[in-house]
C-alpha cells in the first residue's frame, strides 16, 4: 500500500518488532538451542489425557464445544477456576471470573479498559515484555521501578506515587508479577506485598495487576499469598494454562471484582467475542480429572532443569558474571560485567549455536543491556548443559 | 472497586452492553425461539470429521498442536486458505495471509493498526455491529453511508468524501461487507464495487477493508468478484470460519498486502501471540478434505430455510411490512411501518416467544428504528415457521 506507514495509527508508526519473537523464528534452526522464549517442555504434555477428553466433549457435546459461547466464558470452566484460585486462598465465585484467549489477551482487555493516551502505569524494572508492549498499543507512558531480591523496591515507588501526585498524573495500574518473575525470577516476599498494597490504598486505591503465569511451578517452597487474597478490592490477578499444562489451546483468565469482570466483558465483546468454547471445555476437565498430578510431575521435571542449570552455570561461567536461583518458574536471569552488551553477546551466541533474550527488551526505560533471560523449561537436561557451555564460551570472547 | 467508572478509559465510559450480547442470553430459555444472534445450525456441524482429524493430529503431532506457534498462524492452514482464496479469484501467497482468533479479531487487529482517536472511518448504514464497537473502541468516529438494493450508494460517498477532504479528515478506510451484507442481506454489485474502488483511487487511495464471512452461503447465483481481487493494492480482505464450518475454533483471517499484514503481525504478537495451533492445524485438514463437500451441503440447508422463511413472511407480515429476500447469507432485513419502534416491538415479541435483533443497533447515526434483523441459520424450519407467526401476530399488536 502506498505509503502505509503514514496511514498507521501513531503508537505504531514507530513500534519495533519484538525480539522475542524474532528469535522464536531460530527455533527452527536445530543447530542452535534456544534459552529464549518461554517454552514449556513439550515433551510434558499430556497428550493422552487430552485425546481422551477431546473424544469424550465431542461424543458428548459437540453442539457447545463447536458454537458460539457466551463472552465471560464456558461455565464449566469458570467453575474449576474457581475452585484452583480458591485452594489458593482466593475468596471467590464465578461473577469474578472471565476466560480470556490466553493470557496475553488478558493484558490486551486491561489496556483498552484502562488506558487512555498518555496515561501512566507503573511496572517492575525488568517487566514482562508482552505486557509492556500491550500498554504501549495504547499509549501508556511506563515507569519502571528497580527491584531487589525481594520485589519492588517500596521506598522508589513512594517517591515515585509522589512525584507523579505532585503532577497530576499518579498511574491507572501497577502491573505487578509477583511469583517467580518473568525475567528475573525473583518471588515478591510478603511484606513487600503488604507494603505495595498499603502503598496503593495510600495514594486513592490505585488498582494493582497481578500477572501469575508461574504460581503452581514452585519447587518446594511455601509462597507468600497472592496480592488478590489480600487485597481483592484493589487487585485484578490474571492466569494462564500456557505454563502449568500447555500454550496451544490459548486459553488464560483474569479475576477481579464484578464491577471490573462486567466491564471486561463488554470489551472483550468487541475483541474477539469469545473464547474457543472446545478448547475451554476440553480444560475444564482436564483441571477437573488431571489437573494436581500433572502439577507435581512438572514440578518435579523443572526442579531438575532448574538445578542442572544452576550447575552448569556454577561450572562454567566465567567470573564477573552472576546470576538468580529462582525457587520457581521458567526463567533466571544473568547479570554480565557492567559495560558488557548481551545484545552484541547475542550476535555472536547464535553463531555458537545458542540464543537467549537480552534483558534490555525488558526494560521500559532501556536499561538492563548487560543482562540475559536464560529459559531453562523448554530444552532437555543435555541441551540445557551445551547451551551454557556455548554460553559461557561466547562470554569468555567478549 | 471504588470509583470504577472513573478509571475507565474514556471510551469505555460511556459505552453501552451489546444488545446482542443481551440476546444471546435469551437462548437459554427454550420456550423463545431466537431469530437474533448470527449462529450457524449446529445440526450440520461436521463432529464426525472434526474428531477423525483431531485424532490424527494429536496422534502424530502433539508437539505442534498444543505448543505456542507463529504470530501469523500455522503454516498448513495458511496454504489452505491460499488455496481457497485464489479459487475465488485472489491472487495471493501465504504472505500475503495472517490467522486471526475469529473474524472479531481481525476487526480488532484493524483498530488497533489504523485508528487513532478521532479518525474517521466510513460504513454502511446499516453495517456489522461488531465492527462498528470495535471501531470505536478505538476512538474512531464512525460515518455511515445509505445502502440500496445494489449496495453502498456511491453518488452519497463521493459527496461525504468531498466534505470530508475539505475538513482535511478524509478515512482511514471505508469498511463494507459486500457479500450478503450483514445485517442487510444485500449484496453489492460488480458496478459498485467498481465505482467505490475508483473513489478510493480518486480520494488518495483510501484502503477499503472487505468483510466477507458469508460470500461462501450463496445460494445458486453468480457472485462478483471479490473487492480484493479487482485492487489488492488497496484492500484489505477478512474471512472466518464461523459461519462456513462452525465457530468454536475461533478461527478467522486477514488478507493483505506484504506491508499490512508484517504490522498486523506486529499487533498481533502484543493482542494474543497467536491463534489456537491445535484449532488451526483441524482446520487446515478440515478445510483440505471436507470444505468443498460440507459447503454445497450447506448452501442447500440454509437455501430451503431462506425458502421457508420468506414464504413464511409472505403469507403472516401484516401489510406495511417488507423485507430484503437474500441470495445469500444467514439474514434478511425487514422494515416495520415508518413510525413504529423495533425495540418497543422486541418487548412485546419476546413475550410472545421470539426474539429479533432491532435494527438500530447496526446503524451508526442511531437511525433505523422500523428495522429488524432476522436469522435464518440457526433454527429448524419448523421453529422458523413459528417464530414468523409470533412476530407477526407481535407487529399486529402495534
Amino acid at each position: 500500500m502506498k505509503n502505509l506507514k503514514g496511514k498507521l495509527a501513531k503508537w505504531l508508526q514507530n513500534a519495533k518488532r519484538s525480539e522475542i519473537r524474532e528469535l522464536l523464528k531460530l527455533l527452527g534452526d536445530p543447530s542452535i538451542i534456544s534459552l529464549g522464549g518461554g517454552f514449556p517442555d513439550p515433551n510434558f504434555f499430556p497428550v493422552k489425557e487430552i485425546q481422551e477428553i477431546t473424544n469424550e466433549i465431542l461424543a458428548n457435546k459437540p453442539e457447545l464445544a463447536l458454537q458460539y459461547c457466551t463472552t465471560e466464558g464456558m461455565e464449566e470452566l469458570r467453575n474449576q477456576l474457581v475452585s484452583m484460585c480458591q485452594r489458593q486462598g482466593m475468596q471467590i465465585s464465578k461473577e469474578n471470573v472471565i476466560v480470556t484467549s490466553g493470557g496475553q489477551a488478558g493484558l490486551d482487555l486491561l489496556g483498552k479498559m484502562f488506558i487512555d493516551v498518555g496515561d501512566t502505569i507503573i511496572c517492575e524494572l525488568p517487566s514482562y515484555l508482552g505486557a509492556i508492549q500491550a500498554f504501549k498499543m495504547f499509549g501508556a507512558n511506563l515507569i519502571g521501578i528497580k527491584m531487589d531480591k525481594d520485589g519492588m523496591i517500596v521506598s522508589e515507588l513512594r517517591s515515585k506515587l509522589e512525584d507523579l501526585r505532585t503532577e497530576n498524573r499518579l498511574p491507572k495500574f501497577i502491573y505487578l508479577v509477583p511469583d517467580f518473575q518473568n525475567p528475573s525470577g525473583v518471588t515478591m516476599s510478603l511484606e513487600r506485598r503488604e507494603e505495595i498494597i498499603s502503598l496503593s490504598r495510600e495514594f486513592g486505591e490505585i488498582s494493582i495487576v497481578e500477572d501469575s503465569p508461574y504460581r503452581e511451578i514452585s519447587f518446594g517452597i511455601e509462597m507468600p499469598p497472592t496480592m488478590f487474597s489480600l487485597a481483592p478490592d484493589i487487585v485484578i490477578n490474571l492466569g494462564t494454562l500456557s505454563k502449568i499444562v500447555l500454550p496451544g489451546f490459548r486459553i488464560g483468565w483474569m479475576i477481579a471484582g464484578e464491577d471490573i469482570i462486567k466491564a471486561a466483558v463488554m470489551v472483550k465483546q468487541s475483541t474477539d467475542l469469545c473464547t474457543s468454547p472446545f478448547t475451554q471445555l476440553i480444560t475444564a476437565k482436564f483441571i477437573e480429572k488431571y489437573l494436581p498430578f500433572h502439577l507435581s510431575k512438572l514440578r518435579e521435571v523443572y526442579q531438575e532443569k532448574r538445578d542442572c542449570i544452576m550447575d552448569e552455570m556454577i561450572l562454567q561461567m566465567p567470573k564477573g558474571v552472576s546470576w538468580n536461583n529462582p525457587d520457581g518458574g521458567l526463567f533466571t536471569f544473568v547479570y554480565l560485567p557492567d559495560g558488557m552488551d548481551a545484545a552484541e553477546v547475542l550476535k555472536k551466541a547464535i553463531k555458537n549455536g545458542v540464543a537467549f533474550v537480552p534483558g534490555s527488551a525488558f526494560h521500559c526505560d532501556g536499561s538492563g543491556k548487560n543482562t540475559m533471560r536464560i529459559n531453562f523449561s523448554f530444552s532437555s537436561q543435555k541441551n540445557l548443559g551445551l547451551a551454557i557451555e556455548r554460553l559461557a564460551k561466547t562470554i569468555n570472547e567478549f
